[in-house]
């Protein structure tokens, strides 16, 4: 399809009424909305997901500040960027995805580490969501 | 415990040997060493859940890139970030987290959209780690 075919509502949203006067986009739009209610589902697995990592990462920074370990801790992180980055190859995932993801949740983890242990020990400073 | 009592090692890494050694922390050690078990089980579960993820979205990048889509889809990211703050509330996750973790995913998979679609449509330019 040349350049010259595309009007302008085919550069932004999919529409499937406006589609459907498009017969040879028709197909495609129903294949997007098939793979955005499967991306849909990922997601929701994922953020539940989350939910249970930050719980138990929550957990973690109670004991640390209790025990007085600090936030950080640099050979487990190692371990972590090894392992995920092996299970990325594994399941056809770009490493470099494998890493951002660790990063962040690490990046996050370690933020709310800090407040409880600010905080005296106290996992309160993040109970609003639990 | 108060600070004086706290021994440099405590400062940086859960160390097993060393914290038998102390018996007071001995029992935190244990229960973040079990906690960090089920962080990694999560770990694994989302990356695996993210290639899938990435999977999907390179197939609308074709799919997209073949019928002249944009990569960009503003009405359909509206629709995510409010499906994705619920779905956190729900779950007892702060909501600002999923809007991260979506804001990440959304984003690597708009420029890989790109790259599908300056390959002419071919997702071959993905295919590394299909």
């Amino acid at each position: 399809m040349s350049d010259s075919e595309h009007s302008d509502w085919q550069k932004t949203t999919i529409d499937s009424a406006q589609a459907e006067q498009h017969p040879e986009t028709a197909q495609a739009v129903a294949k997007i909305k098939a793979l955005r209610q499967s991306i849909d589902n990922i997601d929701s697995a994922i953020v539940s997901l989350l939910a249970e990592r930050f719980k138990a990462t929550s957990q973690v920074g109670v004991l640390k500040a209790g025990a007085g370990f600090a936030p950080e801790d640099t050979k487990r992180e190692d371990y972590q960027i090894e392992r995920l980055h092996r299970i990325a190859v594994d399941a056809g995932l770009d490493p470099e995805i494998a890493e951002m993801y660790r990063e962040f949740v690490v990046t996050e983890a370690k933020k709310r580490h800090q407040r409880i242990a600010d905080a005296g020990g106290d996992p309160g400073v993040l109970d609003v969501f639990a």
